[in-house]
């Protein structure tokens, strides 16, 4: 996984240039900045990483997976940028590191997340990214229905209405399956529609992403009660602060620890139809419950 | 233009509805609302008329072509809630109406402006919007160049930047084909890319998309410099108040008359190959330097 990031690191800085490419005017050198800032983080690039192994499934996945893993990438981080800002969750660290609006300026990190969010659909639709037309359009509509109102921006509504009103737990479910799950969701289903595989696959794929989304969530927010700001590198303990409900306050560390366990169980079961090839598939999502990126 | 201004507005607000869609787990009511107050607020729909209007010289444009001109206004829509905002340009008021995150708040406002940014490439991907994949890719390509980092948001950086270091006249002329220039570029050309147009039409209604956009540019500082705040439903006389140049600013109010006089007259030659056909678009440029939207 570490070697994975490593690679993956190379492809997604080729794409944030500074270098106008066709049909674009300049790249102005500060958004440019400000868009490396957020998205060049060294982070465990889990996203792409689960749609590659999705894809090896179904033979070797080449540069345009790559790509697309790159795409969901930029959504995920354009999603941090905008998180962090004063009027959203209002963060002014993120691995470490000062985040966007604090490095740059507020304006320059909402256009930062802007770009990102568009620069994802760009690099689907380029021919550079090798599959064929109606593969290419196919993902961009999965990935802008993963990740707009009815996805993720609409669970980071839903969040910030948690806070005023606290959700129960079918309420937090929901919010969790939209604001995290629907990226983790589309890196599984999204590995094995870029690889042309059957509808069957396709269905088992996505519910592991399904599963995945869970596992994550309970083992982040399990973290988020035990864990301490070095380890993490940013605040913690900032959601139960502020008395949102998560799956593991409401039922317990306990609980947290063998619904993981079960959740892998199933990850596991859902995948068996493809033998010993799910063996990193299994080893993913045992590692996603154990510790989140 | 009136009556396709209705037409329109009821095809994007069947789009903007409150009902998740496929992929989709719910869309969040308060979200929703502010998108909706954000995008159906009886604009004159410049863009997406001048999309039908290029596609007509290829042919009836239909309820595709309809299509493509929300997710272009989505585009468009988004990118004002996003520059109203108080860490960009500060707006209260536009249309004579409360911005949306004055309507709402800052965070729904940012998350608006994700969400109908995300859903313009959604309605593209969208095979009810019924052109064949490899155009829906190309518009879906051609659309996140026009609007992205070398594009619009590019152009709105490069705004912020002005404020702080004014442009020469060169900068101002590409700040202003990045910030105001793509979109309708995109319009013309993509009405014609929608229609499967040959080459040498595309680079005509090309250039005529960018003749527009300087003449719509000069329209509006035109005005900026001397209209009262009641004509325009929002302030006026706050770019000059901020020390923004434009090229009205820079050459007066008479060579503005002029250069859009000339632009009108070299929108004509570009389409005179397509005889009385373009008869409507050489009205279009004709109101645009009249009178901007």
């Amino acid at each position: 996984m570490a070697a994975f990031a490593r690679r993956f690191e190379g492809v997604l800085e080729s794409l944030l240039s500074g270098e106008a490419v066709e049909g674009e005017i300049i790249r102005p050198a500060r958004l440019v900045a400000a868009m490396r800032h957020g998205a060049l983080d060294g982070g465990k690039r889990l996203r792409p990483f689960l749609l590659m192994e999705s894809a090896r499934l179904f033979g070797e996945p080449g540069d345009a997976l790559m790509r697309v893993g790159t795409a969901l990438e930029c959504i995920h981080c354009y999603s941090l940028i905008h998180d962090d800002l004063p009027a959203m969750d209002d963060d002014d660290m993120r691995r470490g590191r000062p985040t966007v609006h604090k490095a740059f300026d507020e304006a320059t990190a909402i256009l930062a997340g802007d770009g990102l969010l568009t620069l994802a659909f760009d690099i689907i639709a380029d021919p550079a990214t090798a599959l064929p037309d109606p593969i290419r359009v196919a993902l961009v509509l999965e990935l802008a229905r993963a990740s707009g109102l009815g996805g993720m921006a609409g669970g980071q509504a839903l969040d910030l209405e948690a806070e005023r009103d606290a959700p129960d737990e079918a309420g937090i479910i929901r919010l969790q399956a939209m604001k995290t799950g629907a990226l983790l969701r589309f890196a599984a289903r999204g590995g094995a529609i870029a690889m042309g595989a059957s509808p069957d696959a396709v269905a088992r794929l996505t519910r592991y992403g399904e599963i995945t989304g869970l596992a994550f969530q309970i083992a982040d927010d399990l973290l988020d009660l035990t864990a301490d700001a070095a380890t993490m590198g940013k605040a913690t303990g900032k959601d139960a602060a502020r008395g949102k409900g998560t799956l593991v306050s409401l039922h317990g560390p306990d609980w947290a620890r063998a619904r993981l366990a079960q959740l892998e169980a199933e990850a596991a079961a859902t995948l068996a139809p493809f033998g010993a090839k799910a063996a990193r598939l299994n080893a993913l999502a045992a590692f996603i419950g154990s510790r989140p990126s």
